[in-house]
């Protein structure tokens, strides 16, 4: 067996465990990452796109921001489709200014393994059996195994990024831990497809025939979602179903205007709200997935684990640099704070715009005149402004 | 039969249409007013006592503000208990200085019947069989007995102020008619007691235990409420009980100042959404309770009543005065927009403040969130607010 020594055992190799590798290397807090999958698995994931204000400074201050600020888009608003109209959520002028960041969650993952190799960051990748140890210990250590290989990692404490089916949360006793969860009865079919997208920003559509969302990652790039029962499969939609369908429930000038073409990825994911508490037990501390998912209306999945790795990177820099650990006994309390509103906030949106198969005709008009009301007033649409750039950490 | 001739023939004399005859009694238009129940019975009805400004506004264009602007309350804010602590909505400051009126609709219907009893308006009482004829002629008619002896009223137009169970909105075509509806699965057990409130403004209480309201209708006249099973009955719970089990669902700090006497009035009442499309049909209009039900969460029963007297009366003026029938025309599409943002509103305060019997875990810490968001931002208590004084007519 090797054994390693560090401070830091970071268990997984995602956007939140590079990121949080590399805001404490800057700090010279070490740390090591372990990553189950190859790289090229981890950069062929499809993801979010949406970055909130927050999330695009952390990348600033990680020094990783130099292709995101030149090739992402600085989106000030957004559309929601509904009733045939097309409103516009001006994110910027009730937000005094703020915007978000739209760039590919692979080209963040990209830029920060680029960044972790330049300062010779230690990333793991394709190991296997890793299993936390001493979680209650002064001491605590990681296990795992590469290439037949065991091997040893001796820390002052463990981060567990390793999503929602990782060891990381599985590792705190079922005493301890309680789960909330609510799974929504549709899945979203997300297709990739490269053809520019069919308007500069986004349009979250309302229908009566389902939910759909027009998205991108690039001006050659582009991605759509359709509101499916979670009973359908992915290839039994043909390309040509999905884009039928998709423009259906677009409004005529959308609809008009959609440019299609093959699909590169084509994949139907649940919708599920999820939060495990507490989020740190002993030494391990979870963040991202492993500890909460939210459905994807509204973007709050990636951008919820960021605002979890800036409260761990100030929590470590405070330990480590001014030997004041409030900001790690604090973590679990402040962490779910933010994580219960962006769950809030999901749900909302999702309840917003989403046809529900149990629904009634009754809950269809309330649901119209949510939106009517949205669009009438100024308070409302600053509070989907503010929810939508990101709540102050 | 004896034959009466008059411009509109206003069916149900509780505050809608008295307020209504009223108002149009002063720009010389001609009503009468049939009411099925005795005056006693009428004004012996407790029920809300939060009037929007647009309402308040209503009664001094009627000229029937004198007593009301003495006696009743300016509440410029409101409470709401949760989680321990409780938090303040400042209605003044987040809407620009609007407020709401506390104001019994037993006085406020007092107030009314008094002003018309001055002006010499028709408002008959007793009456039975009340049936509207001739929806669809250019001059409809209602009929009704009194004494024993029939009546008969020939009009240009009939407004259908008698409440849910009334026979206006029964008298509307089936095939016509659409109605949407929503039961909550609680209701409010409300008790009246002549005893000092127990704070100067309501105190909306979300408790594990279930929604409470702390309401006044004077400094000497309590309303408070609890939400109790649609199967329990009033006549089981001794003063004794609805006081004990009120405390428990308010902060120790309010519980501790609760003064306790003999209930004067005690009763349940089921929640429910409810709302008939179209408003109009030939010459009939409905208005308030006729049309549409609101759950008492946000007090927009009587206030929704309100901005449909408030459309009549200025499609009446219009029609009468100018010549001008746009206004009448429009009635359906422009009080049912204003109805339904009140019934999303009672919607979303009722899911916001009660114990529902199948809530998940999960719904409990969602709710709890958008309590923990809506004291965090400005906008969302801006949001709650300006519904709370009122949306604009």
């Amino acid at each position: 067996m090797s054994t390693h020594q560090t401070q830091v055992v970071i268990i997984g190799g995602g956007p939140s465990g590079l990121l949080l590798s590399q805001l404490l290397d800057r700090k010279g807090i070490r740390s090591i990452v372990l990553e189950k999958h190859t790289r090229e698995y981890v950069l062929g994931r499809i993801r979010a796109g949406v970055l909130e204000h927050g999330f695009v400074n952390l990348m600033r201050e990680a020094g990783c921001s130099g292709r995101m600020d030149r090739e992402g888009e600085i989106h000030a608003g957004f559309h929601i489709a509904h009733q045939g109209r097309l409103d516009r959520i001006d994110l910027a002028k009730h937000t005094g200014g703020e915007t978000v960041m739209v760039y590919g969650q692979t080209e963040v993952t990209r830029d920060l393994y680029e960044a972790r190799d330049a300062m010779g960051g230690v990333i793991l990748h394709d190991v296997q059996n890793v299993q936390p140890h001493g979680l209650k210990d002064a001491r605590p250590y990681v296990t795992w195994e590469q290439d037949g290989a065991a091997h040893r990692a001796d820390c002052d404490f463990i981060v567990g990024a390793d999503g929602f089916h990782g060891v990381s949360r599985k590792s705190i006793p079922a005493e301890v831990l309680r789960e909330y969860e609510k799974v929504y009865p549709f899945g979203w079919l997300g297709v990739l497809s490269e053809t520019p997208p069919v308007a500069e920003e986004l349009i979250y559509a309302r229908h009566d025939r389902g939910f759909a969302l027009c998205s991108l990652r690039s001006r050659v790039l582009s991605r759509y979602y359709i509101q499916v029962p979670l009973t359908d499969r992915a290839e039994d939609w043909s390309d040509a179903a999905f884009w039928a369908e998709l423009k259906r429930r677009l409004p005529e000038q959308v609809a008009g205007q959609l440019e299609t073409g093959p699909s590169i990825e084509k994949s139907i994911a649940p919708l599920r709200s999820f939060v495990a508490e507490p989020m740190r037990y002993g030494n391990l501390f979870l963040a991202g997935d492993a500890a909460h998912i939210v459905p994807p209306t509204g973007a709050k999945g990636l951008n919820s684990a960021a605002s979890d790795i800036y409260y761990l990177y100030h929590g470590f820099q405070d330990h480590y640099l001014q030997g004041d650990s409030s900001g790690l006994d604090g973590y679990s309390g402040k962490a779910l704070a933010r994580v219960w509103k962006a769950e809030r906030f999901s749900w909302w949106m999702t309840n917003l715009l989403h046809r529900f198969p149990q629904g009634t005709e009754t809950d269809l008009r309330l649901q119209r005149a949510d939106l009517d009301y949205l669009f009438s007033s100024a308070a409302a649409q600053a509070s989907l402004a503010e929810n939508y750039v990101g709540l102050p950490y």
